[in-house]
């Protein structure tokens, strides 16, 4: 058929997730060594169940626990899987389905089936983990299971441990696991990193699709779902790496707009900036895209600093990532170029060191320059064993303050936004209130904010930006106007 | 901008889930004085919460609890509701969002916004719910609670009653509203059906639309994403009623394919029968609509059989459903009418009515005939207080076996499938090998099977089917040509 992408969606290979058994098996096994304890017991793990709305038998699209997608990439519900640490073994423990599945749900998979599919080395049912693991372990004394608790630095939710019938049966090792398999997914392998540049290029072809397609009069949803087609249709993504966030207006100073009580749902006016903050996800791996633009295709000159100010901040950010550097200094980098652009463009005045000593970026840009990425889009290992958040307005909402590594993937979206609620107080305080042009800034009553936000992978030299989508005034209106992307 | 639907979303009137109250109350009211028990004491729901998933701060869409849309049409999570039964005043209990869900989640709305949003008598602060009601209550002892418990008889699943801090103030009665709530959900209001029939609309449009795009060598999924962006697109609709079900070839026997598991991935081949479930939700009322016809746009002459056969069983019931008539009765009609149709085409041989007594029928249909349909898909109802499931193939599928009455919205979905693991044990037992026509059935290796379903209104007089598919043979192939639909 007629496709309006260039972009088949890419066959998944299944070695993607026994390399990432393997990665973690060495890390494992180096510090279980560096520990003096014994190299046996298994990593053990539950995945996701389906899960039925309130008390309906309405049941939620089942999408997998993300570090057992990581591990086995098993997209059904209701299995467990094992690493034996010993031998390196991997095993599935697969639900025992009943006779009448087949009618409701589909054929019953024979467990070689499942073997195969995921290249695991066995497969039992789960009802079978308490013997199996009791045989495959070769210690006298109860076997040792290392299971995933701790916390997420984002959600403040542990992760909860696996469970089953007979688990008295085995000791349980409930601290190692966490931080060690954490890390594994913070330094993403090549393959990974394929996964995320393919969910990448269909969104951000994506967003073009929205950008010619947006009108004054339409509807922000409906550009949600203009965004969501093209990435199914095209892309195969099935799941999106969060609730599309389309705000126009002043819509767009709410960073996390387009939930239920938000839900995209402004009539388009002349004159807005659209933030819509949308990433399709493919086989688990997400991206996390914004595009800033005017919903009428003409940048006006208010509209150019603001945009200006932030790519400027995003492009000089990106120019400086590399092994080495401090995720906090790219933070500064940012908030320090937004302010200069400001000051440049006379609406706000005075020393912009002071301004950073009294941390007024923080009242454009009050959220952090961004946060790793992966199978989760705040993905975690933001913040390393011992240590703590900073404090201070921005600082504190950064999702690491880590230094980059080669093989991080890391958003870089630098925002400037006008907020009442932040603006107000910081017009008011003795601190800052003489940073204000009082006039300047009451245009921008009502303006909203832009975020420009690319998907940025560390290398050895430097970096890369994933995300392919117009960032300059003149290939935005370019776009919107009706010209090829990329530009001829 | 140009649209291609003729179906702008609806406004949606408010007064629907106040006239919901007042039926509400009325029929407690009732039951009350009938059991001599005192006209006073509040019902009391909770709302729905927002859910992250697993560990992660990855927030779920959130979709207000069902009972609780109903009584209130609230789509904000967090909320509790009351309705005072001596004076029939609501109220409605809102979340204290801190300071900062300004800048991250939007405006904070004070609660006489809520107040005129949703028509109701107050609003207060979740943590004001013990004051407030001990305020209003005019009694010296604790006031009584009428609280959510029950069994919902699709899931097997009880409602979770609400609970708060300080719940032990109050009497509960946990037995007397599920059954008179669930039966006011039964019989739907002209309100109600309004956002049904709209639901019905977009959807029928959005199946039209599937049919006319479907070709050879598309991925089921692509059906999929092209229903979604329809219904979302033009119609406003940001759920679905349910996970798509885009089976084609032999996934069109499995009953409840597009889940997870099975998650509508196979290619379209020419000679492929195609069975698409898919239904809009619109401000929380569904619609449920199948459509089959073959991919490549032209029946065979088996493949016309087993639809007529379905179409025959469908428009059957159809014509003989009203008021009084017993659901169990249309559910053997459409058995009959199915059995007959195979009959006459050689499939199966020998007496109808022994077939009927050997309960032939659920071979080819093993699932009910249809379901309640409203604020949930399968909506609560289907067996009132004593009433117990059937026993026997097919008939213990039935999620209602009620006598129909003015004001129902239910599916007509007769199905007509070729399962493997239905036929074998059929064609080896000894009460019912004798049927089978061996060589014609082996014809159908693989066939899949068909469902016609329609959302159907029962009105004083008969029925009224709220879904406007093409359903003759003739009108699909026009529309999969090319006609217009409705066809000139």
């Amino acid at each position: 058929m007629a496709s309006s992408s260039r972009l088949p969606p890419p066959k998944v290979p299944m070695e993607l997730h026994a390399k990432n058994r393997e990665k973690l098996l060495k890390s494992l096994r180096r510090h279980l060594t560096e520990t003096s304890r014994p190299l046996h017991g298994f990593v053990f793990l539950q995945g996701g169940e389906e899960k039925t709305r309130y008390c309906t038998d309405h049941i939620e699209l089942f999408r997998q626990e993300s570090y057992f997608a990581y591990l086995f990439g098993v997209k059904e519900p209701g299995f467990y899987g094992a690493i034996d640490i010993a031998t390196g073994k991997s095993i599935l423990f697969a639900p025992r389905l009943p006779a009448d599945y087949a009618v409701w749900l589909g054929e019953i998979k024979p467990l070689s089936c499942f073997q195969q599919q995921y290249m695991v080395s066995m497969v039992y049912y789960t009802d079978e983990i308490v013997g199996v693991l009791h045989e495959l372990s070769n210690v006298l004394e109860k076997p040792w299971l290392f299971l995933l608790h701790g916390l997420n630095t984002d959600s403040n939710n542990f992760s909860k441990p696996a469970e089953f019938e007979g688990i008295e049966k085995f000791e349980k090792d409930l601290t190692t696991l966490h931080p060690i398999l954490t890390e594994c997914r913070v330094l993403k392998s090549d393959m990974e990193l394929a996964l995320i540049q393919f969910a990448n290029d269909i969104s951000s072809e994506a967003h073009v699709e929205v950008m010619r397609k947006t009108r004054v009069g339409m509807e922000e949803y409906q550009l949600e779902s203009i965004f969501l087609h093209h990435t199914y249709m095209y892309g195969g993504c099935r799941h999106c790496s969060y609730t599309c966030i389309c705000a126009t207006g002043e819509n767009s100073a709410v960073l996390h707009y387009g939930h239920a009580a938000a839900p995209n749902d402004r009539t388009l006016q002349d004159g807005d900036m659209a933030l819509f903050d949308m990433g399709a996800e493919y086989h688990f791996y997400g991206s996390d895209i914004t595009c800033s633009f005017p919903v009428n295709g003409k940048f006006t000159s208010d509209q150019s600093l603001i945009y200006n100010a932030v790519l400027d901040a995003h492009n000089a950010v990106i120019s400086a990532m590399k092994p080495g550097v401090s995720w906090v200094d790219m933070h500064k980098l940012a908030e320090k170029v937004i302010l200069e652009s400001l000051k440049n463009g006379c609406i706000i005045v005075g020393n912009v060191d002071d301004m950073m000593i009294e941390r007024l970026g923080a009242v454009f840009m009050p959220h952090g320059l961004g946060h790793f990425l992966g199978i989760d889009t705040h993905d975690p290992g933001g913040y390393l064993k011992g240590l703590e958040k900073l404090e201070g307005p921005g600082l504190k909402a950064l999702r690491t303050i880590r230094e980059l590594q080669e093989g991080m993937v890391i958003t870089v979206e630098p925002g400037c936004y006008f907020i009442d609620a932040l603006l107000a107080p910081a017009m008011e305080s003795s601190n800052t209130a003489k940073f204000f042009d009082l006039e300047a800034i009451s245009r921008f009553k009502g303006f909203g904010g832009v975020r420009i936000e690319s998907d940025v992978h560390v290398t050895a030299g430097g970096c890369q930006n994933m995300t392919k989508c117009p960032r300059q005034i003149s290939e935005i209106e370019a776009v919107m106007a009706g010209s090829p992307w990329p530009l001829n």
